[in-house]
């Protein structure tokens, strides 16, 4: 196999998984692999929904922590620009050249808000979030220093009980504090509710998202009447974008995991009681693992364990099979009941992960598949960018 | 601040998270930091134990995979070479010209024995576990392809229920068949009880034992009895040390987490009933976190979540402090009960993980500290090598 000039000198089974034109059995493992045409039906679904409801997509990298998705998240899915959770991770998407990226976090120490107010001079819209008035000369005067302008977002708790201010009043005073400053712009709110995503019933989220919608609207009427009408209201992810989009109130999606899934997503249901596993999203992200003992009958050893996923929200399944079962995971291995000893060894299987976001930042590639054969591989960029 | 020449081109905050010299407050989180001289006193400690009880102590690197870290136990701890659970980790260390490497897992993958093959050539002993007799011809074969011997140990399951075989006469084939073999040589037992080591009482570790060592000693006999003595019976970890280290039969140990310790074996108590954290051995690992938000009473958000550590073993521990305790992780954030409502903003808390392995394997870093500062950075050298 020719070696293309871009992987010249990584070594598979080393520093890559795979190399192009391979075949899905000969992929090391444990890796991650990426079906590329679920993946793009995925993506292109979203933005179709999007454009339809007239709602803005910024696409939260902070899941896929990859500049390569993202690009076919804008290229496909009309996604605006991206999100992501730290300013490390939004440097290495300004430094790609994403024009217009949201920092959907606080920021307080120094030096990071020293790197955030740097991040316009990569020709960037650069934004954040703000739930402390402390917060706004900070960021003032680093956006002054830099010679930038940064972008604010009010952060408020809407259930997710985390960051974020409550409190209408509070909302208006900080809105108020970002729009006197010097080199800083009040754009809006960020209002995002992390656990509901994941409640299966779509009953249950909706009567949690009317309690975020009034929370919303009465914040964005204190705005309005304190002449701050803001130009974004932003939050929404994979399991409730649906009410978001159809809110009236919002208007730009937040979401992430739609593009990859994974098991704990699949567990969540439509309003038609359909799984999101269950043709509402397909899985394109899969940890790739290899049997790799089978002295005892009815078990089988894989190669992939905690470090190769988060197992956070459960234990990974096997797509597509219902006659072996991941059944635990520790470091190195995972066991896998196999009650009629069918597994080889060195067979591959795909695992869906239970959570995505995690699982993605332990590996340092994707492995693209197309039609069973490797078409690519995508650095996770933004891999252990935590700070 | 003058920046050494190793980090000429790494930025703080981005590629690498301090700079010698910068004091804790500095450091920018989340990020892995290490107390060197709690380190020393844990690698010192099993070291003089082991040399004790003239046993040998072979330094598991799956849990720190870092060369500084082995090189330490070599140097101060008398570790006789290192045991990993993958191809990929023991090239880092045969690459960085470690001597003596156990392969201490199964290798089944084509790819993956050609790459365990060609390691000797690094000038390293090298040696591979082995529970199936049709793994003997794939690894000689590649042996002999390469030109070089690989050492195998027969692993028996002594309760882990994980890998390996439990059948003495099928242990006595298995090593017939190494020693028949071109190019391999037969080198013993590997017996490692993984779940053994986390029952927190002395007592229930004790019984378990006692199991093993019966199944051991049986094993060792039907291999004598076929004029197979083996050169090493090897296991052992953190909770069980002391038990192999006193069997008369094991005379080699695979500790590994007793150098960093983790919130999990600090629970596990020895057998005057003292907790390994209250005094058995040091927390030397920590997640160092900053305090990013309290916008409400009694509640703190620190910036590290599910992206800085693994939870499979339980939540982390706020180090050294009984006021404020870690109670949620989710992505990028901890919740953090703050009662009294002492934290503030930018405020470094360590963490002791839940789980140091896979903790340590999200991270790029291990920041070095003494007497307060940064004196060091040693790269997770071996960090994603999961093939």
């Amino acid at each position: 196999m020719t070696i293309p000039q871009t992987f010249a000198g990584l070594e598979p089974g080393f520093d890559i998984p795979a190399l192009p034109g391979m075949d899905e059995a000969e992929i090391q493992t444990p890796c991650l692999i990426l079906d590329l045409e679920a993946l793009e039906r995925n993506i292109r679904k979203l933005g179709d929904y999007a454009r339809a409801q007239g709602i803005r997509h910024r696409a939260h990298g902070k899941m896929h922590k990859s500049v390569d998705v993202l690009k076919l998240q804008i290229e496909l899915g009309g996604a605006v620009g991206v999100c992501c959770q730290k300013v490390s991770e939004a440097e290495v998407f300004a430094r790609a050249g994403i024009g217009d990226i949201l920092v959907s976090n606080q920021v307080r120490d120094p030096l990071k808000i020293r790197r955030l107010a740097h991040l316009p001079n990569y020709g960037a819209e650069v934004a954040v979030c703000i739930d402390d008035i402390d917060n706004v000369a900070e960021l003032s005067a680093a956006a002054q220093a830099a010679g930038t302008e940064l972008g604010c977002l009010v952060e408020i708790d809407c259930g997710a009980n985390r960051c974020g201010v409550t409190d209408p009043a509070e909302v208006v005073a900080i809105a108020q504090a970002v729009a006197a400053a010097p080199a800083l712009r009040f754009r809006g709110l960020q209002a995002y509710h992390g656990s509901m995503q994941h409640l299966t019933s779509h009953a249950e989220r909706a009567a949690q998202f009317a309690a975020v919608r009034a929370q919303v609207t009465e914040t964005v009427a204190a705005l309005e009447a304190a002449g701050l009408a803001p130009e974004l209201v932003s939050g929404g992810g994979t399991g409730s974008y649906d009410f978001e989009a159809t809110s009236g109130i919002y208007n730009e999606l937040q979401c992430g995991s739609y593009a990859f899934m994974d098991a704990d997503y699949g567990r969540v249901q439509d309003e038609t009681g359909t799984r999101f596993d269950g043709g509402v999203w397909e899985n394109a992200l899969f940890i790739l693992t290899s049997v790799m003992s089978h002295a005892k009958p009815g078990k089988a050893i894989c190669d992939a364990g905690l470090k190769s996923q988060s197992v956070d929200s459960g234990l990974p399944v096997v797509f597509g099979r219902d006659d072996v079962r991941y059944v635990k995971c520790t470091d190195e291995h995972g066991v896998i009941e196999d009650p009629g000893n069918v597994l080889a060894i060195n067979e591959r299987l795909r695992l869906v992960p239970g959570h995505c976001d995690p699982t993605c930042n332990i590996h340092d590639w994707y492995v693209g598949l197309r039609g069973g054969k490797v078409e690519t591989l995508w650095p996770v960029s933004a891999r252990g960018k935590a700070y």
